[in-house]
């Protein structure tokens, strides 16, 4: 039996559709039935549920987007680096295994050669790096609070997308904005990503940090074109001129685009396609 | 009446014996009571309690020193990030007046003709300069969390010091250490640093940031002089030879070394003298 943390975010989600179709058995472990940022009650909680495997998918990302974080700066360190910390020390000290869903935007561009950031790369879009939203800076602070835990995955997630119409989806978005950001980006197509969450634990993955980005990347022009000639033929995409002219009319904290490596999840076996082939594979299966 | 979060600790104990014999009525709002990091809770708390003003002296500092913050990185942000904001959310709701207590250690080194830092210099010493301390990290995001609060004091205190012997009181600790190194810092007299936080609102000072340490700068060797010469006049001090020899040896994380001014505190009529005097005076009425 798995426990989930965050089930009814738009993650977790995925993870209950997953877990269901995949028949394996599990909880949500939700606030509305108690307090887990509270170590002695979530202990005691997890000690009469026996879990084999928990799953964190509860973090804190502003709605309708990043910017509101900036508004609400306790609850998104509350709930994406105080979080994680909370899940640590109580796993550890039941030594149960686990996995914490993190994020690929604690890192900004590629390399100069244009490949992806790796694992062992160190987030450069950070409180560190003071050039970051309080939402990149809480989840990076997020992973320094992981360093080191025992029995324990850090999953990057990286702009997610599927073939379900919904505000969070990349491919809704793209449709829905007036304008868009010209940026290359890597993508985790959703559900692969639960998939290979999963499949760390059941295929015994070794533990560790992954980014589960599906390997490439893509420009927003890219992504606009597939949907273009694929389904949406008659939809019109405007651009910004410019990052700047984007960071004066639309954002109010800087964004992260970025191109992740993810040699080390596809290694280990887990099953992230092309990101071309799931992005065109959504835009087909596409569900309104 | 007015409400005291940290009552318990170092300085909320300063903060207790000062409002007894000022004959300030108060009462400590402890994790024994209730959950203070629980909005709802707290907000139910205070509106049973109706204090006319809130203290926050809650901080997690980490034993015996700041060091142990990078081991305990969770209840470092909680104390020191997470919870201000909580008690900014749930103290402007209930339009309730109250004061924090952050740190001068968000700071480091002086400006360059040998000035402090006022108010509106921004932290260099924070995640932001990527720089410091784990500790001085979630000071300076406690403040980030409590910019532009309503009704609402942030009071830095800075190396806190008196006539009473502790082990977290500076002079105890200079005696105490094996060897001291040279630096140059601004200081705090606890007594009045907790008398200039409620004079800050028994004389309705207008709300925001303000420096609390005893004007001027000391620097190690000067205290040791002090120490020397009035009273202690056989103990025997040993410095390292630089600090990065101190850093080598004696210290897991970069300490903050810092000048502070506090002229915006001292224009506004809080009861701060200058450094040199309440040292003298403290190793004068030294109570073991």
């Amino acid at each position: 039996m798995y426990a989930l943390v965050g089930g009814n975010g738009y993650v977790g989600t995925a993870f209950q559709k997953f877990l269901t179709a995949s028949g394996l058995p599990f909880q949500n472990v939700s606030r509305a039935q108690l307090d887990y940022y509270d170590r002695s009650q979530l202990t005691q909680y997890l000690k009469d549920l026996q879990p084999q495997f928990l799953i964190n998918a509860a973090g804190f990302t502003g709605r309708p987007n990043v910017d509101a974080c900036e508004l609400q700066k306790t609850e998104c360190l509350n709930g994406n680096a105080v979080l994680p910390g909370v899940l640590r020390d109580v796993c550890e000290d039941l030594k149960l295994p686990w996995g914490h869903v993190s994020s690929g935007c604690i890192f900004t561009g590629e390399k100069p050669d244009g490949s992806g950031f790796t694992e062992d790369d160190a987030p450069n879009f950070s409180f560190r790096q003071n050039n970051c939203s309080f939402y990149s800076g809480c989840k990076a602070l997020g992973e320094e609070v992981l360093n080191g835990a025992e029995q324990c995955y850090v999953w990057r997630l990286r702009i997610p997308f599927d073939e379900f119409n919904s505000p969070r989806n990349y491919l809704t978005k793209m449709m829905k904005y007036d304008r868009l950001l010209q940026a290359r980006n890597s993508l985790s197509h959703l559900g692969q990503f639960v998939e290979s969450c999963v499949a760390c634990w059941t295929k015994q993955v070794d533990f560790g940090l992954y980014n589960l980005t599906n390997p490439g990347a893509v420009t927003t022009r890219d992504v606009v074109g597939m949907l273009k000639s694929q389904r949406f033929h008659d939809l019109e995409f405007d651009f910004f001129d410019s990052e700047e002219q984007f960071m004066q009319i639309a954002a109010k904290t800087p964004r992260s685009n970025c191109v992740l490596d993810s040699s080390r999840a596809v290694s280990a076996g887990l099953p992230l396609s092309p990101v071309e082939d799931m992005i065109e594979q959504s835009i087909r299966n596409w569900v309104e």
